[in-house]
């Protein structure tokens, strides 16, 4: 019997927090990302400079957790800055979505979350619900703390939906690091199922793709894992083909950055391929989001396939593998048709194909 | 209409010379390929001890490669040591053959190269068709050249029907390197088409995937075709789905280190993903290979994948990318069964399935 979401949360004490509160210090303490997995530092945040900078300089990393961090900072914006009246108050918080918001122009969590947090503000003072500063600085901590809640449960409903997907003894192929690093909770979203399944003591490890250009495989998700104790192998991006073949594998779990109506999985480059072999080799292939990630308007033809700098693929940890005249392709993301997907689970359930159909009645609530 | 074996002979110029035989001076000239693609520095080597040590630190690496050094190092036995009679030839090449097939052990082209070598120079003293120490040379200097022609025109053949697969506008895929740098003589197995395409003067392209954790791909691929002016693009091990996916690539073209009877295909890791790929996606995938890479009688199961330091993966190019402690799991070949291979390209001909029956046909002459 799968444990409750209130279960879970009592149980869960991730040992690696990439981000956490001090309430006491009015603090928020961030582990540096981009030293990893070299070197283990956090950093205490203490105003919403401070914050921006660390998104800036990809310190903290990945939609949601830089959704929570921008929600605590804007906290902060009033713990630093100690205004004297409510309306000070407001200016200051304006203040400091701007300055939070240029952080990372792109990443859509970050304005969510300090409009959310403004607005809130704003609908404390004008509705009279608080009176003094040191009332609405404890208010947004709630909220803010909230953000983190909500986060966590939905990777949480998450997870126990994935768990119905993994037996103990199983092996689960992932790629790239949708893990609790780039969620901020520590838990994750292609990574909770197996998380979830270690801590109810099931026997499950992970086969980690190094994930080139970038290797967040070979960098992170390797990392986070060996924290929290679930075994990882991590292997060369050439070598996923391999493990399928040799039935190392007993499923697939990927993350996605876009899902459209139709079940088409935009996620990291090097995603198609799994789910193509996993079709072929009859491995189940899961795409684990939350319904934030479903663009429910766009048609396939519509979507970009992002390109970067042909550097990423020139050097390795800023070592040159080849002349810096090699003509180079860089695409970043990649699109998996729905044919290949046996199942998209979120926070709200797991959806079945026809995607045409479920996808709708699940994300939107249609019948 | 395709030219003939001895028009392409003629034609055909490399650029790129990763081994060359100095008649007029009897010295072998060899590229120093572990400094490639950042340095091109070419080495004498003078005596097979200095053969031996240039294939022991993998300054010329590939099968064929090093079976044509060893048999130019034969040469060398004579020339370095000048031995006063015939018997103390024989017995300088015996000493010369030891020295040579130590430097890589489990390179059959190696000893095969200095078996022949040895095996002519007795049969050319005991038969009494050399009477001078000088006219052995030059008898063993032509063998060597011989062996270096077989290899070429071998390459050439296999070339030209693979050239029959590739239209003007063509984009092909490979993997790894299976070119001139490691046959020796600027053409190749699988580039080979692609090279004679471009002689011709089709347009014709190619995409490199990088080939984790060594990089042959993009150390090496990447740098002959763009010395022999064959337009290149690098990607990443993980684009390679994409690359399909969007349409461009017409076919793939590999190597391969060991064919079966029954068409199996052992070639190194990362081929069996673009063979399953490009079956779905209706895109011919060829294993192009001399028909000495066909193993007759052993079956699928009865090989073993090797593996190879986990710390090859740990590092790229020595900069360490994880901690010491990960987990790897390195295979450094993988098998693609017969039903993903369009067809099998050979100097003795194309063969297409059932492989059962054509191989054996084409392979061992059969009926």
């Amino acid at each position: 019997m799968s444990p409750t979401v209130e279960e879970v949360k009592a149980l869960f004490r991730p040992k690696l927090k990439p981000l956490e509160w001090d309430s006491k210090n009015k603090v928020l303490i961030l582990l540096d990302q981009s030293r990893l997995p070299f070197e283990k530092v956090f950093e205490p945040n203490r105003s919403p400079e401070e914050v921006a900078e660390s998104i800036r300089l990809m310190k903290v990393r990945g939609a949601p957790a830089i959704g929570i961090s921008a929600g605590y900072g804007m906290v902060l914006a009033l713990t630093s800055s100690k205004p004297e009246s409510l309306d000070s108050a407001i200016r200051t918080l304006s203040r400091a979505k701007e300055v939070l918001d240029k952080a990372r122009p792109t990443a859509v969590n970050l304005s969510w979350a300090t409009s959310r947090m403004l607005n809130r503000a704003k609908e404390l003072v004008e509705s009279g619900r608080v009176r003094k500063v040191g009332e609405l600085m404890e208010e947004l901590e709630a909220e803010a703390n909230r953000i983190y809640d909500e986060e966590l449960e939905s990777e949480i409903r998450m997870g126990l939906y994935g768990l119905e997907k993994i037996e103990s003894g199983d092996s689960v192929l992932t790629q790239c690091n949708a893990g609790g690093l780039a969620t901020g909770t520590g838990l994750g979203t292609a990574l909770a199922p197996v998380k979830l399944a270690k801590l109810l003591g099931y026997d499950v490890q992970v086969y980690a793709p190094e994930t080139r250009p970038w290797l967040q495989g070979a960098r992170l998700t390797v990392y986070e894992l060996m924290e929290e104790g679930v075994p990882v192998t991590l292997i060369t991006d050439t070598a996923v083909g391999l493990v399928m073949y040799q039935g190392r594998v007993d499923s697939v779990m990927v993350g996605a950055d876009r899902i459209l109506a139709d079940g088409h999985v935009f996620n990291k480059i090097g995603t198609f391929k799994e789910a193509v072999i996993a079709k072929e080799l009859r491995i189940p292939f899961y795409a684990l989001a939350p319904s934030s990630t479903f663009d429910l308007r766009s048609r396939v033809e519509d979507i970009i396939i992002e390109e970067r700098s042909p550097d990423e693929v020139r050097t390795v940890r800023g070592v040159p593998i080849v002349p810096q005249n090699v003509r180079v392709y860089n695409p970043v993301f990649d699109v998996t048709p729905p044919k290949y997907v046996t199942a998209i689970i979120t926070e709200k359930g797991v959806i079945y194909p026809p995607y045409e159909r479920n996808v709708r009645r699940v994300i939107a609530g249609e019948r």
